[in-house]
């Protein structure tokens, strides 16, 4: 667009925004779309959520006084069209790239950002807090929450709801129905929301309250949201309750067109005047204005590079590449469940991403996509457990946080045969800090009766997936991967059984041991092969399992080095190498250990390979400490004599 | 009771119960309720719960064929009826006891023990997963769960119901309603339940079809439960939805009185044969048939022993006692509170247990039990510490396990001001695997940006509390006490701030040095005193803190000591111990490490004390550590020499 005409570009606050004309917003809203159109199809990103709610994105900023009134943008991906219209147009293009600007709300990058939310269902919870906060500070503050109806249907939204409900807040939900979370979305609450949206009961009763008032023609566009006020002073005794949030205390409005930018001006103006916590109901189309998202909304919402005149997504992985990790779950889980009719699969909202959409296609009875609940999916998973059937739960690293409770309590202290599938374990990229798998090995490898592993590669991850499904493994296994590609193109091999933990043996060498587990283990293979020329000669052990720990292997490479490496796509603090120093002491071993993984800080998005160099665990950083520590460098060790 | 001519001492089983004549069943249950009241009175443990279950217990049993249908106790203190009709009459005495039955349902124990739930609010997701295995498999299986409205409010009950209303299973949920958690229930859904029990809507309407169907009369005492299977032809597209649980697609059954055990018999016999997912309304009333507990329901929830005649408490503690760490933080909170406004108290569910409620006694709106909701009481506090309040959250240690994507996410990602107060960090005692502190220093310490820290006494968690308020604190801190006695009795001392990072030196030696983290120091400084007697001398250090540790403090240390103990109340797999050796490795020191703590299995009931001793961390393994390794015990290291 050209940029002396453009009004988008006249805006670098939400106070120039607040100077147009309520007809110049329809202007606007076209403009940030065509600019999230232009910067996402080159420079890739989410982007059905954020073209979704263009129009409530420049409303909620013309009606509300941000940053003074707070606006929640709850699984924060849908935020890219408030970046830009707070002072972040200029800085779009790094957008999820290192040290460019994050891909959702961030506390500490504008005053804007009210809360970070990287995960959903968080913001009614952190809204509440805001508006209670600002109650006790006798502030008149306006903070609203815009979730969507995916995020909805996780545990933590109706915590919040139940408590808002019964607060003196001034707290206002918006629920962005788009049907959608990334895939569709599931559960009784979309049913819900989809029948008093389309055909039902609730619009059938507002028309009545319509045509009761009498009012319809007076009040123009505004009328439905007076409507509703009035509403509550006619509503019968048995009408009173007649709504799901209105049963949580909640007033409710709507539903109304989402991308009617004057019409939801005009609404949410009316909102503000209005007491107490409420929620309007807004329809709209993911990926709105651009047909290719409109029609093919998962594959949309976060599409990588693609053609903005003819939508085509354009295909950055070269031909014969070997298939990232997710394709091999998805394409093993299939075969082990055709083989073993116990199997079934379970993901929290995830069957694209995780690929259990392929299992889900052949087998939909066998498949279950609860939603975005994850403590539900783990104990779910138990119950299935319970009566014999083998369930694989596929989450994500940073996913399954949420739900250690249920790992622990209804799954470990029952040991009973759950496989979990934690995808995305370590550095995942773009998404950054709130993305990242940090922690899952260190909380996993504490809890009793799980075996913890990690496969180095497709043909690991696919023996270990066998492994896991037979009758003799019996209690819970989990087995973690990270986002992306694998190194083996020829992978669809036999199934071969791993010995439950047991190390594997990659190289041979006497001047120093390297221990390292899950994909990192690529990495050490490489500099080994590169070093071997050099005369340094690498033991490589791919530990495979992180409980039980490979003991044999252990005491031998214990015995034979005193300098010995550990690698881990994973925190530092209490992970895979800690076990390991864990295993010397207690066998009153000496030597010296480094410890590659990520150090104690939130390390944020980045490629990969940046991310995996900024913490020193890239196949450069481990040449390096090799090299220091087979060489002349000197050591620093206490007086003592040893023990 | 005489066992001649008591009908309970008759049913061995199920089986037994179900031979009986309708009739019997009130006897039975007015038995089953004096039994608990004998057992109870005499052996502390869980008591209004249980009471206020009795006659559902025997008509769930007695309609149901268990063990093959299946009956999942949310919360399972209230199972207590179920294990004494269960087989287990004989061992009830053993509750709770070392080495005896489980307080809660226990799969390992008893095969009618469907689901272990120590934790509230699983019980639908779990009896979904078994009725939609009992689907696969082609069993026609009841699955029944029975949860309070206090456990509702947890977001997982919510995710439960949001996907078993879509699914196409027979799973009944009986809604145990008692208006109570441990402490009276909170938030929107128990005003919602209150509504439609006592003036509301609901009941209208019901009466409204009661009359229009014209049958109260002829039908009898199951005339209700007709009524609701004949409402569904009969609701108008207006009434279709007005019910809250039928929004989420359950069929709504009630409410009805939870103690008729006859009626109770009957309708679930009527619900028997209706399909799909229902919702049964009981309304119940908490330690139902003991007055006092009746009319005291949190003080009865789990009173320890007390006089079955007078319902008098026998408290067991001695008198000038030192408080228990509750009664430390309960006062102190609200002392500084008096001091600093900026400081509010948040709690799910957990008011008394924590003793929060004495700052809520004085200060009302400053304090918020959120109900039985974890994530949204981390996430709420990180909203209230956004704008400049500092939250005191207090979690006990296995709840936290519920949010600790929250705790990550939401506050240490964006370094908030939370004060988080673990309770019940270590072994609990009579509580069992499901409520221990296994794992809170080892999830906590992988965490960056938070302070992690336990006070060993009365005056440090005073100490640790004021500075964790300080302004120049800033980010998230953690403090982490066991459950029950301190040991200092004159603990209301002016408070100090203690510098972050800081250990404190309780003795000093020269032939092996202790490191302890929190209440376990006492035990070390007890022996240390002993031992000195026979000139075995010890360093003793009070680490204080797990995150950032004393590195001054460690390298003097491990400069000195070939021989060090750490002592720990939590798992030693990435626990306080690991961090040590963690210190040790980074800083190439080399020594011989004993590391104290929880072994790797899910340690079960018993009094703390059995339980300390059980791990070996109690004062007998911390003194008969010392003489191995100061004595002349044989040491096992490898040939090599110093690195």
């Amino acid at each position: 667009m050209n940029p002396g005409e453009s009004l988008l570009f006249k805006i670098s606050s939400p106070e120039d925004l607040r100077k147009l004309e309520p007809s110049d917003l329809i202007k606007v809203s076209s403009e940030l779309r065509q600019f999230i159109i232009d910067e996402v199809s080159n420079n890739p990103g989410h982007f059905g959520a954020s073209l979704g709610v263009v129009e409530l994105t420049v409303a909620l900023h013309y009606v509300f006084n941000t940053p003074y009134d707070k606006i929640i943008w709850d699984v924060g991906h849908q935020a890219y069209g408030h970046k830009i219209l707070t002072g972040r147009r200029d800085r779009f293009p790094t957008n999820r790239k290192y040290k460019g600007i994050s891909g959702f709300p961030k506390i500490r990058e504008s005053e804007y950002d009210a809360f970070g939310t990287g995960h959903s269902s968080t913001s009614i919870s952190a809204a509440l807090g805001m508006a209670v906060a600002a109650h006790r500070k006798g502030e008149n503050r306006h903070v609203v929450a815009v979730i969507g109806d995916g995020a909805m249907t996780a545990g933590e939204a109706f915590e919040g709801l139940n408590n808002a409900g019964i607060a003196k807040s001034n707290l206002l939900v918006i629920l962005n129905d788009n049907h959608m979370a990334i895939d569709p979305n599931v559960g009784a609450l979309k049913e819900y929301l989809l029948d008093i949206t389309t055909s039902g009961t609730y619009n059938k009763f507002k028309d009545k309250i319509w045509n009761f008032l009498g009012r319809a023609g007076k009040l123009g566009p505004n009328a439905r949201t007076l409507a509703a006020q009035l509403e509550a002073g006619f509503k019968s005794t048995i009408l009173d309750r007649s709504n799901l949030f209105e049963g949580m205390n909640f007033r409710y409005f709507g539903p109304i067109d989402g991308h009617d930018v004057l019409h939801l001006t005009k609404v949410l103006e009316d909102l503000k005047r209005i007491k107490g916590p409420k929620l309007l109901h807004c329809l709209t189309v993911k990926g709105k204005g651009f047909k290719q998202a409109e029609e093919r909304q998962t594959e949309f919402h976060a599409p990588g590079k693609f053609n903005k005149q003819t939508g085509e997504i354009i295909n950055t992985t070269k031909k014969d590449a070997p298939p990232p990790f997710q394709e091999v779950f998805g394409k093993t889980i299939l075969e082990l469940a055709r083989m073993n009719e116990k199997i079934v699969g379970i993901t929290p909202a995830m069957p694209s991403g995780c690929s259990l959409c392929i299992m889900m296609k052949e087998m939909p009875e066998r498949t279950f996509d609860v939603g975005i609940a994850e403590q539900h999916a783990v104990t779910f998973s138990a119950g299935l457990a319970t009566q014999g059937l083998i369930p694989f739960c596929n989450i994500y690293s940073s996913f399954i946080q949420r739900a250690y409770d249920q790992v622990i309590h209804d799954v470990a202290l029952q040991n009973l045969h759950v496989v979990f599938c934690i995808d995305r374990g370590g550095l995942v990229g773009s998404d950054g800090a709130t993305h990242h798998g940090f922690f899952d090995i260190a909380f996993m490898r504490s809890i009793p009766n799980i075996i913890v592993s990690a496969p180095m590669d497709a043909v690991e991850l696919r023996n270990l997936m066998y492994t896991a499904q037979l009758d003799k493994t019996g209690g819970p296994f989990s087995i973690r991967y990270p986002r992306g590609s694998g190194i083996i193109a020829d992978w669809q091999k036999p199934f071969t059984e791993i010995p439950v933990g047991k190390a594997r043996l990659m190289s041979e060498g006497d001047d120093i041991a390297i221990l390292s587990i899950g994909h990192t283990g690529n990495d050490v293979a490489e500099v080994v092969k590169k070093l071997s020329v050099e005369s340094i000669s690498v033991t490589h052990w791919d530990m495979r399992f992180v409980s039980p720990l490979d003991t044999e292997a252990l005491h031998s490479v214990f015995k034979k080095f005193r300098k010995i490496i550990t690698v881990e796509d994973g925190v530092l603090k209490g992970g895979f190498g800690s076990a390991i120093i864990e295993f010397m002491c207690d066998n009153h071993y000496i030597a010296e250990i480094r410890r590659l993984g990520i150090p104690d800080y939130f390390v944020e998005q980045g490629t990969q390979e940046e991310l995996y160099r900024e913490c020193g665990y890239d196949a450069r950083g481990i040449e390096n400490t090799i090299r220091e520590m087979t060489g002349a460098t000197v050591q620093r060790f206490n007086g003592s004599a040893a023990v």
